[in-house]
């Protein structure tokens, strides 16, 4: 079922490229793990990265610098890609915001997307294969991303705080519905109807949320030199939603930061240990 | 003179790139520079870094995971393109192993790579440059590289131990007169008569050395499942050429490990430390 691409040694542990036939997507579907050194025998924690626009299962794994902690803390570490590919949707690939590479951790439910762009239950399928297929601890997953991936983590974690027991971000699109990003994709991917966005937005998720999901509290870092942010990001957003509804946030603004792995790798170790408190 | 490209925030220190009209070259060249934080008015050892084939100045600083260690250390970090760009030889980008992106830091003799392949006279010029413009102290730089770039870095540090006072190397071609790669390059570059191609050989260099040029000593790592190994590196060879020579060399064989990034950025630490400690 699950293919081995690839296989490379990595902080003494193994950095592994995967692929397997997407029920959820209906195609053949790509994914990376970093499996700490030690794990035989052990039922270790386990870090889902979800990526930004125009990134692959690759770009974390080659570009975050996250292997050197994870080998240290025990964790395991997977990336799912960012998109199906080779749908073979007419313009699939004529934006860099939207088809290809831009999944946005979805269910489309307009034709044709409906048909192959499925990311959200792919996340979900995935964490039940790594689950089924490595040696995983399913009390302790926990969920990252960046960008359209710090987004995508926020409302998979929202949405199912029993299966992602931890959440942080760099720079997510906080509220997808007010930025441009996150409208022409929830339109293109959802209908023009506004009231079926709100369930994949962290925001609106956060806002209707009688208490605390995760009452360890929320890491997000964001770049105060992102050229994204004042338009696209609205971290603030999230912010005001988490205090109404007593979640307990550390929103790091940081001076001089961009929206890039540069930003990322800086506060990666952060993250990974974060998550390794949380879940224990 | 140089050209500013694009700055990011990295660990508290600036990654950068800039381009420049290279006078050895005879065109415009990129490299990528990282600067630890707390560099004002100091002079700071620096670590030139060469890149193996098809890398440009761009791989290093994206995949190697330096900057950290860099920024602990106080280390300049300086990578350099692999070759000319835009030269117009002709079949210049057919190959992957020699033309773009496989300058082989060897200054050309040969019609036409003559005219702009002189990549050897482009480092010594990058460091020149460097010192000039950098807070950088010219009794503290070092080179290191990697495959194509431990080749190079080898033989510019063994030619010129005045310029370069500390060496290492992952993955070297370590004896490229010996090799299917160096026997390409250097016949290409520098013609038929392997005379030539001493000056450039590692291997060669090190054996005519009456004394131990870094009596501190080399590192050099090498992963023991390197595709590459048993036919184009030849560590053995300079292993047997140090010997005789009276100069110390770690050589450290790591099991399981390949030839790319995923190697290299579980090493990179004890080189920026090795670096750092032969500079003092």
């Amino acid at each position: 079922m699950l293919k081995l691409l690839n296989e490379h040694a990595c902080f003494g542990g193994l950095q592994r490229f995967y692929s397997f036939d997407s029920a959820a997507i209906g195609l053949p579907m790509r994914f990376s793990v970093y499996l700490p050194p030690g794990a035989e025998g052990e039922q270790l924690p386990v870090l889902f990265y979800l990526a930004g626009l125009t990134c692959t299962e690759e770009t974390f794994m080659t570009k975050a610098g996250a292997q050197r902690v994870a080998a240290e803390e025990g964790l395991i570490l997977v990336a799912p890609d960012t998109s199906p590919r080779g749908a073979g949707m007419p313009g699939e690939t004529d934006s860099w915001d939207f088809g290809a590479g831009a999944g946005f951790y979805v269910d489309a439910t307009q034709e044709p997307w409906s048909r192959h762009y499925r990311m959200y239950s792919h996340i979900l399928e995935l964490r039940e294969l790594v689950l089924a297929n490595l040696p995983a601890d399913p009390a302790r997953v926990g969920i990252f991303g960046h960008s359209m991936g710090g987004h995508g983590a926020l409302a998979m974690a929202l949405r199912n705080p029993a299966l992602f027991r931890s959440v942080s971000a760099f720079a997510p699109i906080a509220a997808p519905m007010r930025c441009p990003w996150g409208k022409k994709a929830f339109g293109g991917y959802l209908g023009a109807d506004e009231a079926a966005w709100r369930a994949y937005d962290a925001t609106e998720l956060m806002a209707a949320m009688p208490t605390a999901p995760f009452p360890g509290g929320i890491l997000i870092d964001q770049g105060l030199a992102d050229k994204f942010l004042a338009e696209q990001l609205y971290p603030e957003a999230f912010e005001e939603a988490c205090a109404r509804a007593g979640q307990p946030l550390e929103l790091r603004r940081h001076a001089g930061y961009d929206h890039g792995y540069y930003f990322i790798s800086t506060f990666i170790e952060d993250h990974l240990r974060f998550h390794r408190r949380q879940l224990g």
